[in-house]
């Protein structure tokens, strides 16, 4: 059975990734309440809240509300995203109960980051320099490099490995610069685009330059093959990945609306626990939680497993 | 990359499953039309009714007036379901545009059999015996055997590739008996209980026995890992998948209500079209179809590529 991993991490995204997108508005106390019932289902690292502007994304508004809202539990590590200084600065406040890291985040296509940064590649390098330099200033470490658009781009088409593993090196060199030792890469399937054959060809290159670098995927279910994909980063032995509970998201790129979001992670635990890889998830539970994220937004949600249960329910019931 | 198949064969089964499960009633026209728009898109074999009891399957009452309407296109086999004597009297009415196979079905879970047929597995099989007879009386080659519930079951649990294997040697035991050759083996994950490495399990427990019988492999979506087992078998070899346009069909078992159908014809182009194993289907035709289902049923799909689009589209928009 290959390189199948005895266990993973799974980075639970549902809350920061649903309620960005879901058109709102969500209180406050639902969104500490989902936060809260994830963290009773095992999952161990949890992003809570995205500090961005309010104005670009409503959903947003009330990050510090629902940020200093939630009863941290013991064991789970909580992160958050932000995108400039403004951002870091209200996480900061925060830095009592949130897992602070830096990251150096880039594009492997150019067009992506026109169209979603408002920059090109070259330009994107001199903001991750400013903004690694903050990071360190602010006293946070930083180990990981993130490439969004590694497998494809509506934008651009196809995106070869080798353009991954330029991108990846150009964020090393950012690294490098600064002092600070990378240890984390995280390939991000942004739109949609991978397959099992892109994932074996993108992460194979990116671990046969840096054979040492942890590389995690970030997939999306935009196409319906992201746990096709889940599973050859699998038999990669790849040991992290980011997912949504219920599959929370959506895709609000051009050209895509309605299209799904990130793989539901309760799909992640299934096809993995059923293989014997460890994931510290408590599935009927984690079903549970998929089913209020689906009362909280008002609507079904992509898993098909919210509606189906898990294997383990019937075993029981079989027996 | 593993094994790989150059091509495959895809047996496009939505009209026959989706129509027999969804409230209706539908149109016989609609029903036509969506037959008719399948065969444009470069599927060569297209299931397209029931033959069954209307009390039963009030989707399929108008069996006769679909079969009987549809324009049949050059190239294209049109296959039929039925389960007793008087549903396959119904479908040799239409030889002449029909392609009529008998086949062996069995449940590798008895209390599957007991709960689908209202009869145990002995009493499955003496029913098998008598329809391979019948079979052969009306002139028509029997050369699959057909094994439901082959990756496990809500009323049984587990299924071991060892039942798997006892449930083909049970098949094979009637068609020597009967001097009839199995050149076909299809394993149905009738409840959605597949994962890839059972898959490989299953697969590989039959092919090791009798490696020259040709696997096919009906998958349903009911907990999301579809096209991971798809991929899995694609992986060792098998070339023979069947799928429904859109994912129409649905679990119509117990305590499942609303789950998901067959794996998507559309998903399962793209994972292979994208990886190089050829379909000979016009993947932008198919997902107009499935838009086409939609409409049709009158609700959304699982589908996801149907809201996202194919990648050849934003390769050509990109170039």
């Amino acid at each position: 059975m290959s390189d199948l991993p005895q266990t993973v991490d799974i980075h639970e995204e549902g809350p920061r990734e649903g309620f960005q997108i879901e058109p709102g508005p969500i209180p406050s106390a639902d969104k500490i309440a989902l936060i809260e019932a994830l963290a009773g289902t095992g999952l161990r690292h949890i992003q809570v809240a995205s500090f961005v502007s309010p104005r670009l994304v409503p959903g947003w508004a009330d990050a510090e509300a629902v940020v200093g809202g939630f009863r941290p539990r013991e064991g789970v590590r909580y992160t958050a995203l932000w995108f400039n200084e403004s951002g870091l600065n209200r996480a900061m406040a925060f830095r009592d109960r949130l897992h602070l890291t830096g990251s150096i985040a880039l594009s492997a296509s150019d067009a992506f980051s026109v169209k979603n940064l408002n920059r090109g590649h070259a330009e994107n390098l001199e903001a991750m320099r400013r903004q690694t330099a903050l990071h360190l200033k602010a006293g946070l470490p930083v180990t990981r490099i993130g490439v969004m658009a590694a497998f494809g781009c509506n934008y651009q088409g196809d995106i070869t490995p080798a353009q991954v593993v330029r991108t990846v090196a150009d964020g090393l060199a950012i690294a490098a610069e600064q002092g600070v030792t990378i240890t984390d890469v995280s390939l991000a399937d942004t739109m949609g685009w991978a397959t099992p054959a892109r994932i074996e060809r993108g992460v194979g290159a990116v671990r046969e330059r840096w054979p040492d670098l942890r590389i995690g995927l970030h997939l999306h279910d935009t196409r319906g093959l992201a746990v096709a994909n889940a599973h050859a980063g699998l038999r990669l032995g790849v040991r992290r990945f980011d997912s949504t509970v219920g599959g929370l998201g959506g895709c609000p790129f051009a050209g895509q609306k309605g299209a799904a979001g990130n793989i539901c992670t309760e799909e992640l635990v299934l096809l993995c626990e059923e293989m014997g890889v460890g994931t510290g998830v408590d599935l009927d539970a984690l079903i549970e939680v998929g089913r209020m994220a689906e009362r909280i937004v008002g609507h079904q949600l992509p898993s098909e497993l919210l509606r189906a249960g898990s294997l383990d329910a019937f075993r029981k019931r079989a027996a």
